[in-house]
């Protein structure tokens, strides 16, 4: 008879808490609840902290979805960025990719989703008619769509495109290509047959 | 001119602390902490309530130095253990598999780290005199030792040994071979020399 080893309550739950983290399992969780306890206390104390701050701090932007403190954020309210330009993002981390190439001035929309049927995702759950409203502000000349390149990106930007057409706004999707630096025999098939497809004068 | 976007510092905050976790970079640690604002405020609390109750309530077991809520973890405490094997393993999650193999009754001694002296860990680092005390406590009569098998490994084993065995200790260690279930040809040669050095009567 071997009883299997009793393992604290305090230990199992932040085990559990940990596995809620988007990639991590077990053992991974396992992991991390050991090194926090074991070597790292204040970490742990810290990521208990900042936790509890943004839960109660961070708010959606009420113009881009965004995470922000303030009732608008301050991408948003900046004078210094371009209005006229309203980028369409799945996620904040898409925007982020976006800010870091310092190559546009305009303002974003983060659907925070992309349409996908299977999943229940719909035109409703991404807030079609936010968007379209935050579209329709009179500065907004052109909407950039930036959803990835995926049957559901795809989806979302054919849906976002009829969408925003129909009340007359001018829509664009960022291209679709080699990507730049890398050497055409290393990139797959389906990539070069939309850069082939999607050829534009020398 | 082009502002970089300018982040809450409670968003910052928390991937700051997220990224303090074993194997986060700090990619990993801003697409966890989107989607726990975003998708899954409940677990974000959670983590927060285990974090703070595992630093409040878990201590080490002063026999064993594992976690536990009590001075003395249930393992140690338990009748139905075997108190005259004890096994030494480096940490936690050591243990925790030995314990799933459900083929060993005996107690533990969790060094919580190995020699290591490139890293500053030494002999009073992983507190010897703490494990002798323990091992010679008057019914252990075997020393069972579970360190890996790599150069720290082999080197806090030796160390331990010798230590050991010079109190009068009886002490073994796991065996090293070829893992069971694998073939042999895609076995790494390392081992394979391990196994035939080590081979036993069959």
């Amino acid at each position: 008879m071997n009883p299997q080893l009793p393992e604290p309550p305090a230990l199992l739950a932040l085990v559990d808490a940990l596995r809620a983290l988007p990639g991590i399992g077990v053992r991974t969780a396992r992991r991390m609840a050991y090194h926090l306890l074991q070597h790292d206390p204040d970490a742990a104390r810290q990521l208990g902290v900042a936790v509890e701050k943004a839960l109660t701090e961070l708010r959606q932007c009420e113009r881009c979805n965004g995470f922000t403190q303030d009732p608008i954020c301050p991408t948003c309210a900046s004078a210094h960025r371009d209005a006229t330009q309203l980028c369409v993002v799945e996620t904040v981390a898409d925007q982020n990719i976006i800010e870091s190439t310092h190559n546009y001035r305009g303002l974003y929309y983060v659907l925070m989703g992309r349409i996908a049927p299977l999943e229940g995702m719909g035109a409703q759950e991404i807030q079609l008619t936010r968007l379209i409203e935050r579209a329709s502000d009179g500065e907004v000349t052109e909407v950039i769509l930036a959803t990835n390149f995926t049957a559901e990106g795809d989806t979302t930007a054919h849906y976002l495109t009829e969408a925003l057409r129909a009340r007359g706004l001018n829509v664009t999707r960022i291209a679709r290509g080699v990507p730049a630096g890398s050497e055409i025999e290393y990139v797959d098939a389906g990539t070069v047959a939309w850069a082939l497809m999607e050829r534009k004068p020398a």
